[in-house]
């Protein structure tokens, strides 16, 4: 790659995190949601098409393979995301498009195609959201009992993104010779198959799909335990993660960059995005103000049980206003590991009680909640970018559609004047916007040197 | 369902099946394609636009698992179809959106959910192509290293099929109480886990989507062997079948009908749509003229693996001018059984060459070609529908977009004057377009009852 000639001021980069009516878990009771339309096309084409307004670098939406006791009391599309994306991949010109897709219950050839169909189909705007899904509810969806271990789920990702890399380096970027005289479309010594043999996938390839205008999605990855943050060094070029301070944002992020050399690849190769739920007002009263209307929303048995599930506890009977009960410790969760220990931190640094833990996940689950004007938002986004705990953010508006808009139409306009946003799109693929390169195809050896027996 | 109170016309049905620079495999050498746009959205966003300015029921995309040989002498795009079709739903209003996805390597629990996004993005016009799959190249890329035996994918097809219709109907139409007052978005006792255990799939359930406009998709079924009919005549509400006369036509169209009644259903229940690929000329001359420099650009070594692969016999290295080899009985054949005996029969009767074969599966790869004018197609279509052969047609332009243009502007006026065909869309839904009614919701029995252990 050559190194860029003239160093461009260092700008931050900002995702919008959509789900449903919001992400406070009573949005959809508050009179600016709209929880009719969580199906509705036009709705998320809205939200998309404001995203794009505002410049921001991508959308993303989130997935899991079960519906949980989620849905009594709380609003929910549950669309597929990648069908999603694709559908809004028409309506949108310049803002990417990522997706959460589980590596522990789906096959490397069918991901590796979806996303390399995206990437073509929205013009190289794709992105991947690698998750190793936490719970066995998932699991009960696919034939398993129980879910797969946590460090066995992290050694089929690996595996998984080993494959799926092979897949999309399977066409080299010049292969189509589209030679109609001869009669040869493709240079069939450029298109190979992978021959992959590994303890999780044997696949064939080649893959059935051209090189995408990205060679591949943007790889993205929202562990934050030891297996995640070290599968995020080797794979991932951009991380969300839940952080509660700023100081706990700076260990974050001079961890995981500091893993980076260990393989190979240098601190810009890897973008740290922390989430922040930004609850907007004119005046901080105001945000205040709507921070408490979405508190006195919330429905006490949905948020136990959200809780039960985040700390591997059952909580249910448990008196609201009384303290934790003993939890068990990290190495015991095999669901989320991070946020089960952030929460538990918060629980016990801050002494809440089960009430207040509640209303203090209600709005981002784990992420970081800041209630102020917008120039108060932005302030925080500036000491977290300029203080090494981020290099932009996980947008994760508390109510939607109006969160967001409100994000868009008064917080990014200061970003901007302080220089540390763009104001207009300079590139045209995801990867571009994150100002990160394009990967070279490696292609595997030449095929008879692959099919040949070992001696 | 109520009946309907005054009995309309008979009217025909008609799909686009689009495929990359046309149906025809030298269709991508012709001047009337644009092979270079074969991964481009705005090609395929023209095409669906313009069989819906046609009125058309529907637009479908094939789907094969595996790259084959095929690429060599054949342009190809190679998009996974549930993306695309979503991506054109956006551009598109009326006209139904058929993708197939194959039984054999997938999950029910994705492969519901995602029919079920697409169902509700495009406001109820998503249909299911089912098939099994037929080739070793397929198995490869999923860890297998032979193809399922035929008769055992059947099977798998049908419990998939059972899991699959179980998770659409895991929602109550009217689950969703959306209740901002008392916090309740669903009424929990209408969602309810499928408790599936099966031979093939243990699946929990229910799915995380709710129901979607269609109750679900429009269900589609392409194989014509035995065991494909059986399992169309119980659960596919329209057929895809290659027939070479008439005659031919006629029987299928009867023997699949004849097994409705076995199954607790009527006639009208199903619809079969024989393929069509019509070479079309302002006379027949030009008509045949078109056809002819088609066949003068095939490849003779991509016809002759294609050939190879249907007749499930390595005919590489034999003349082009002899006949065909001693072949195997279909019984033996575990790929797709139907197209072998039609292609073998085709042979045997005209007493063809392999080049004289070649050509005439060039526009078809088995499914019937006619070349003429466009009066003299619509006879054709007008023939097969009145004379007990077909519901509609399944087309197949031999190139594109130019062959779909002209049937919409040339052959559909022609139907349409002939009160064969509709002016206008009638309905919203690709049920509604094909004259089908809405399924029931069968919700599982009761969670409790559902849950009790087996005494
Ligand atoms: C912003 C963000 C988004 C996430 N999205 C998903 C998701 O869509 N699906 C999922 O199963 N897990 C999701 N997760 C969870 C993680 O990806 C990961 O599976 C989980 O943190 C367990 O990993 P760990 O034990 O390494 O922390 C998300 C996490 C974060 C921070
Ligand atoms: C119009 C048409 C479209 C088809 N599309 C597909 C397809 O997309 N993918 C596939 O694997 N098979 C496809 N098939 C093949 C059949 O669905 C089926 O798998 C094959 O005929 C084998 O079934 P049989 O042995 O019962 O005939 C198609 C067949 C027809 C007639």
């Amino acid at each position: 790659m050559p190194a860029t000639s003239t160093p461009r001021p260092r700008r931050l980069h900002l995702n919008a995190f959509l789900m449903n009516a919001g992400h406070h878990d009573a949005a959809w009771r508050h009179p600016r949601t709209q929880p009719e339309r969580v199906t509705d096309l036009r709705y998320f084409q809205h939200l998309a098409q404001t995203a794009e307004r505002g410049k921001l670098d991508s959308i993303f939406f989130a997935d899991g393979l079960a519906l949980w006791g989620k849905v009594k009391h709380n609003a929910l599309g549950g669309f597929e995301p990648l069908t999603l994306l694709s559908a809004l991949a028409t309506v949108t010109e310049r803002i990417g498009l990522i997706a959460t897709v589980s590596t522990t219950f789906n096959e490397p050839f069918h991901t590796a195609r979806k996303f390399a169909s995206l990437d073509h189909l929205s013009g190289g705007r794709a992105g991947w959201n690698i998750v190793t899904s936490g719970t066995a509810d998932e699991a009960r969806n696919f034939g398993q009992d129980e879910h797969l271990e946590h460090s066995l789920r992290y050694d089929r990702a690996r595996e998984f993104l080993e494959v799926a890399t092979k897949l999309w380096d399977s066409w080299e970027d010049d292969a189509i010779l589209l030679d109609r005289t001869r009669g040869i479309y493709v240079d069939d010594e450029k298109v190979r198959p992978i021959d992959h043999w590994g303890e999780h996938f044997v696949v064939q390839g080649p893959l059935n799909v051209p090189r995408s205008p990205q060679g591949y999605p943007l790889l993205v990855q929202a562990g934050s335990s030891e297996d995640g943050k070290e599968f995020a060094a080797q794979y991932a070029e951009a991380v969300f993660t839940a952080q509660q301070s700023l100081a706990d944002g700076q260990s974050f992020y001079k961890d995981v960059k500091n893993r980076l050399p260990r393989h190979g690849r240098s601190e810009d190769d890897l973008k740290i995005l922390p989430g922040i739920c930004p609850v907007i007002g004119s005046t901080e009263a105001e945000a205040r103000a709507l921070e408490q209307e979405l508190t006195d929303l919330q429905v006490p048995e949905y948020g136990l049980a959200q809780l039960s599930g985040m700390l591997g506890t059952d909580l249910t009977g448990l008196p609201l206003d009384g303290p934790l009960p003993e939890l068990p410790e990290e190495r015991d969760i095999n669901g989320n590991k991070s946020r089960f220990t952030l929460v538990a931190e918060l629980a016990r640094r801050d002494g809440l009680t089960l009430r207040e833990l509640i209303a203090r996940l209600g709005g981002g689950r784990g992420h970081r909640v800041f209630a102020g004007t917008p120039d108060q938002i932005a302030d925080q986004l500036e000491e977290w970018f300029t203080q090494g705990a981020a290099d932009g953010f996980n947008v994760m508006p508390p109510h939607l559609p109006g969160g967001l808009e409100d994000f868009v139409d008064h917080v990014v306009p200061i970003l901007q004047d302080r220089g540390l946003f763009r104001t207009e799109y300079t590139g045209r693929t995801l990867r571009e916007h994150y100002g990160l390169p394009r990967p070279e195809g490696r292609l595997a050896p030449s095929a008879t040197a692959a099919e040949g027996q070992p001696a």
